[in-house]
């Protein structure tokens, strides 16, 4: 069924989810915003999100990252988080750190809300060329400080939380796999989706740089429109490396962007609608942990079973649109 | 002559590097840090850096890359740099689109002063497993704002820079290769070595966020320390991949950490003292973009021909160890 070969025989043996503690509900939300709790939900899809209110991200990314590993120790820790715990050194010290590594390998990936999807390439080219056979990725995301409440499509948007999975070679006899990965980036798209500050170009001791360089801004629905676009592309490329089109998907676990974005993900492009994983309303947008999350949702319900095509897809800051088909 | 195979037959086939018009000497920067220029020659080795006043650090990217990839165009832009052009979305994005390129993937990989060496281990996983052929990795610093004046021996370290290679699958019948790969992480070093500020741990938002919190900091006697031992380690666990010792390497192109790190790489592992690449007199330690612009003057100036064995080798924030032996 698959025209080309894979790209890495690679099962992911485990996954974990972890989310903060504090619940915030739309009803709770709506007067701080200005706006009502049913404006929330119908621009967002987000009845409920987390909140890491006196939570330490690298804490987040170790509690998903302890269930996914069931007591056994990874090789490489790869980070796959937009936010950073500190500008240096890269998010997957601390997290090792939090779970108590000393010696094991610890880099980060970093794109966007397409880290994890990204991470899983990553991830399955280092195990397919060595020297590593069991990669903890792990995506913590806590970006809720740095949300606008004047803009409040985008602050009511977001949530904080952590997953993550352990990726294994597969057994012999068994048919995991990642498929087929495809990715574009569109730089012209770079400033719908960002945090300006936080970085070299408006620097913390450069006069001009203020606190709504620091905020997170989307122009939503610059980003949609986009979006459609560049996935109906992305969607026609992997099809051509697969040999065949959506009905051949099993499973569809995409970034959680937002209530319209996975309304348009069902409506569009040809995936059967009940197949797609939408946990939006229970956690919002997990900026890269939203994928791993809706991921580990599906596996602990018994929705993604072994031998079914997992399609993982995302449109992230950048702009980038990103795919991966797995074999689960 | 290698025990283990190859992690993948990669081959760079085109470097550059950028560095800023604007030279600052240690005699310039002296009286700025309280110290004589002699005393900053012999703890640093730096007798001149270059400083980017009104450049942005993706378009230094951009003209090392440009340099690199010789006209034609890349299948994917890797950024591979310790400091960061926004928190959102990553450095890669903003590379690619100095470079003109729109649909081509970019995305980030950080492990802070070893970036460009882990970059090179998944540039070859990448091109080994798939979909990319062509690689593009581009490590681009711009660390000077950063600095912390009162802190005379990092100050009058670190200078800004960039740096680029291209990666291809190796041609039939050549030898090039990365041949072993090894990287450790200790977590209980992440404080020698840090810029705090900058993510969610000391917030821009939160009210004890000082700007102490976003200049560098480098507890240096403890670094070289803890790296001298590290080192050590990771070389032994190299030769015994290689089946050989460093009697095997041809060129050693070390993270330019400081001029007596770098002395102490040519005294105490067995290397060939007269094979280890040495620009920090002329550069500063340019975080990741050291490695690659030691590369690319070697290269340049003939000192690595095609069959010879090159060790990439540095440490960085983590405390973080890593090296990489290719056959050029």
């Amino acid at each position: 069924m698959t025209h080309s070969p894979p790209i890495a025989r690679i099962k992911i043996v485990g996954t974990g989810l972890y989310a903060p503690e504090r619940v915030v509900t739309a009803e709770e939300l709506a007067p701080r915003l200005g706006r009502s709790a049913g404006w929330i939900l119908s621009r967002t899809g987000v009845a409920r999100r987390r909140y890491a209110e006196g939570e330490a991200q690298e804490d987040m990314g170790a509690a998903a990252a302890r269930q996914a590993l069931g007591g056994r120790p990874p090789e490489l820790v790869l980070s796959a988080s937009g936010s950073a715990v500190q500008a240096l050194p890269d998010t997957a010290t601390f997290i090792a750190g939090a779970l108590g590594l000393e010696g094991v390998p610890a880099f980060s990936v970093h794109a966007s809300c397409l880290s994890f999807v990204v991470g899983v390439q990553v991830a399955a080219g280092l195990i397919q060329a060595g020297p590593w056979r069991r990669v903890l990725l792990v995506s913590a995301e806590k970006g809720s400080p740095s949300l606008d409440p004047d803009a409040p499509e985008s602050a009511a948007l977001i949530g904080d939380g952590a997953a993550a999975v352990v990726l294994e070679p597969t057994p012999e006899g068994e048919p995991s796999a990642l498929l087929a990965f495809q990715m574009t980036t569109f730089p012209s798209g770079a400033a719908l989706t960002e945090v300006a500050g936080g970085g070299t170009r408006h620097h913390p001791f450069d006069p001009t740089t203020t606190d709504a360089h620091q905020r997170f801004f989307m122009d939503g629905p610059r980003v949609y429109r986009m979006g459609r676009q560049r996935v109906a592309e992305l969607l026609d490329g992997l099809w051509g490396r697969l040999g065949h089109g959506p009905e051949g998907i099993d499973v569809v676990v995409p970034h959680q962007a937002s209530g319209p974005a996975l309304e348009a993900l069902r409506r569009f492009y040809g995936l059967r609608p009940d197949r797609v994983v939408d946990v939006i309303s229970e956690y919002g947008n997990c900026i890269a942990a939203s994928v791993p999350m809706a991921l580990h949702v599906a596996a602990a319900e018994g929705r993604i079973r072994r031998g079914d095509r997992v399609l993982l897809i995302g449109t992230g800051a950048g702009l980038s649109v990103a795919g991966a088909v797995l074999i689960w």
